[in-house]
């Protein structure tokens, strides 16, 4: 993949204890705004259950139409830790003892403590690319463009970068930030017509409540920073016409 | 839909913010927890973009393959908000004004501040059921299966109160949670036996870093009381073989 080309991935959650609300996936954030450091785009997150067909199936899914995909969830050493399984059958290849995985967590473990509940997180597709946990030993892997890490925040974050020399991103997605003492509706036409006039750019529109009072931020987004001034001076030009105060946020 | 029988539910969150990493969604969870305790299994959630074709394609598959589909996001004032006219698109019925969702914002806006930019949250598939909304005024509506909530979480929150006698469950889901002072590896086997003893029970693994300690919750989930409590007693008894101790938590 070249630059000033776009690339995204799909990130996939894999937990029943995120579809039960006992969790709260934090994982998505963290991935979404590395991934947009280095110049990916997320398009789809899904969350699925620890079920080995529904696996298969969305990740057979979301490899075809995504760059890049990403797992969270279900490598670690219980019953209910099916991903490195199901990627195995998802791509039809062997799911076997990893020999460099082994070996960094026989390392890794005192004598004696490398034992069966621990070598299942060794089982792997075979010839899988590991990705490096310097926060609890147990590697991750990747299998083509399938990124598969764990579930645990702090240790997935300490692997991203890792990573990072693996993923090749496109342009960066640049954002640019604008925060309003208004409400939506006050703005809504005005903005529509900025959208209109730069479909490409990517401009939401976000209400929040600070300090007691009600608020608008403008995100502006793309890869191209000179679009993105464009966009800013035609808000900043119909906001100065409203008299809208601009804030710090 | 009778009692005694599984009911379940597809979350779709739509909004750019949260694939870019710009807002943490807790909607997720919010409605999660709250279907559990009627009874409806969250089975997927997807997270998509403020795009019309793909929030039409993912409705359309989500109002299939569940018995209730929750959308959060898309319903405010402004350019980005696109969920009432897709989902209309997505029914193949027309979008226009609600008549009685004008009643309600005309009513609760002062005289000259019902404006352009905030009638656009009246119009919306035709005969859709109004969710009212407590805090804010504009209405969320439901088409057969599909519910439309705002993204703002306060705001969401205050609206599931009038919802829950439109929506029939089935038994609650029940769950019961053991924490114990150990790693997963110490447990994976003997956790593994109670899960093929049980197959019709979730039993989910967590570890937990708590007060400078590890630890792991093990999770039972059932609509079966009786069977919660079997496999409560098969794990306490390979606990108390281990010498392992439980936690409040």
């Amino acid at each position: 993949m070249t630059k000033n080309k776009k690339v995204n991935a799909a990130i996939l959650i894999i937990g029943n204890e995120i579809l039960s609300g006992r969790t709260q996936d934090t994982n998505t954030t963290t991935l979404a705004l590395w991934l947009n450091s280095i110049g990916v785009k997320v398009q789809e997150v899904r969350v699925i259950p620890d079920i080995e067909n529904i696996i298969i199936e969305t990740v057979n899914h979301l490899r075809k139409v995504s760059d890049y995909v990403f797992t969270t969830g279900g490598i670690g050493p219980t019953h209910d830790d099916i991903t490195a399984q199901s990627i195995s059958k998802a791509f039809g290849i062997k799911y076997e003892i990893h020999k460099e995985a082994y070996k960094i967590l026989e390392a890794y473990y005192k004598p004696g403590e490398f034992n069966e509940g621990r070598q299942k997180m060794v089982w792997m597709p075979e010839n899988a690319n590991l990705i490096l946990n310097p926060t609890s030993g147990a590697p991750g892997f990747n299998v083509e463009n399938v990124f598969c890490l764990p579930g645990v925040p702090s240790i997935l974050k300490s692997m991203l970068g890792g990573l990072k020399n693996r993923i090749v991103g496109g342009d960066p997605i640049l954002s640019h930030t604008i925060s309003l003492r208004t409400v939506e509706s006050e703005i809504a036409n005005s903005l529509t017509k900025v959208q209109d006039d730069n479909v490409d750019v990517e401009i939401g529109s976000y209400p929040f409540f600070q300090a007691g009072k009600l608020g608008v931020s403008i995100v502006i987004r793309s890869e191209d920073q000179s679009r993105i001034i464009k966009c800013n001076n035609q808000i900043l030009k119909f906001v100065k016409e409203k008299n809208i105060e601009v804030v710090d946020r």
